[in-house]
């Protein structure tokens, strides 16, 4: 097994070898720094102009950075990788319940799979701290906080419920730098849904998070709202297929594109 | 039938109004000034999903604004439209082979069908406008000049071949202008795909069109290609889908959303 410093010393190329081999099974946060990190859905083809078209009318929550061909584990724009084992751990979900949680899933792959790469906001953090947009979750050693709203995605087939955010406190002052920057990364969850108060948008209590810790806000900070990469799980638990296999929490794809790079797809 | 002054006056959900009764089977250009026109693309839901993931593989050329629930003619999001009869004229084609150009298609509707609405370059130019980005082929009352590129597409299923490119000449001082306001419109093709030597995506000879009139150029412009809204149709009509169905050149759906609300979705 890797040290946290050995990993996060490897090229992504070099790091998803490893955690093929089995040599890192934690979480990819630190890893790779400056390359993007992606989300995991693996659905039946049967499911999978739904999810897609789902994907399509909810490009904030849900931006797609690459679907496989149907059957092919296999992928090549944002990583090359093989999506069966290049993952640090998975959660493998029969009809919406949860099954196990394996380091790889050859023995779950099938012909008629696609996978789909989603975006996280992750990538545009580097950016905002680059133009001094602080992040209290970093400052004080929490996770993100992440929310269930009131505001419904527009529906695909099975596929509809709420949106999922994550909340990062900013100072006034510096609302309109991060509006800024992360218009730049649509494909990473892009600009923020909502700013200010969050019973617009169904949350009564900030301390209530869905996942992640409680915020800390230091005063003057705006409580700032992104669609989250929680939401696409949340709905497609919701719908239930007969198989759906996803990351475990924090243990992601580790691409080979920059945020950068992403900033121009 | 409608004067063209009668008709550049109504708003979009009017003017599809007296489209679906047969009083406008004109061009739309000039229609609804500032309002989204769109492309339409209607396949056998068999195709939907690699034809879907083929848009979102090559989102420049095939930029989605809206698709159908499989079987459903009516949009919503972009416009409330009935794509059976709202666009002035359609052409329908059987395995790649064009056999129809009616007015309506609800003597070919099928209850799996899905349509696609594709963004157009056209919906940026009101902006490069305003920013003092002259547009050459409006300036010389010429159609925009289309070119095949030998430039491949990123495959999906039956779906390949090469990028189809729009080109407007643009000063060398408000190349960065042009290239700063078209980012704001990823649904409209977004940023330039190449700027300057045609040679180098293909294209021989700037005169020798593939759809559209040859540009004229003044001293000092640069040829800045868009991708063009000509891809999907060329890439359709290869795979030769059993039934397929697109608007006629020119004549396509005039939506209620504006280009600037575009610019936010």
């Amino acid at each position: 097994m890797l040290s946290h410093g050995e990993a996060a010393a490897l090229s992504p190329a070099r790091l998803r070898g490893e955690i093929a081999k089995e040599n890192w099974q934690k979480p990819t946060a630190g890893l790779a720094l400056g390359h993007v990190q992606a989300n995991l859905a693996v659905l039946p083809s049967k499911q999978a102009f739904n999810f897609l078209l789902f994907c399509q009318r909810n490009p904030k929550p849900c931006p797609v950075l690459e679907v496989s061909d149907p059957g092919d584990p296999h992928v090549a724009r944002v990583a090359a990788a093989d999506l069966r084992s290049d993952l640090p751990r998975y959660r493998v979900y029969r009809k919406g319940k949860l099954i196990d949680e394996p380091t790889d899933i050859k023995q779950y792959w099938r012909d008629d799979l696609v996978a789909f790469l989603l975006g996280c906001s992750f990538t545009f953090e580097e950016a905002l701290l680059s133009a001094g947009v602080p992040l209290r979750h970093l400052e004080t050693g929490r996770a993100l906080p992440v929310y269930k709203t009131d505001v419904q995605c527009q529906p695909a087939g099975p596929f509809e419920g709420v949106m999922a955010v994550s909340m990062r406190p900013v100072p006034g002052s510096l609302v309109s730098r991060m509006v800024q920057i992360t218009s730049r990364y649509p494909l990473a969850h892009g600009t923020p849904v909502h700013v200010g108060d969050p019973s617009t948008i169904g949350i009564e209590d900030l301390g209530a998070v869905y996942y992640g810790d409680p915020p800390v806000m230091e005063p003057g900070d705006v409580p700032v709202f992104n669609a989250c990469g929680v939401t696409p799980q949340l709905i497609a638990a919701r719908a239930a297929p007969e198989l759906m296999i996803t990351h475990l929490p924090e243990h992601m794809l580790v691409c080979d594109v920059t945020g950068e790079q992403l900033s121009g797809m």
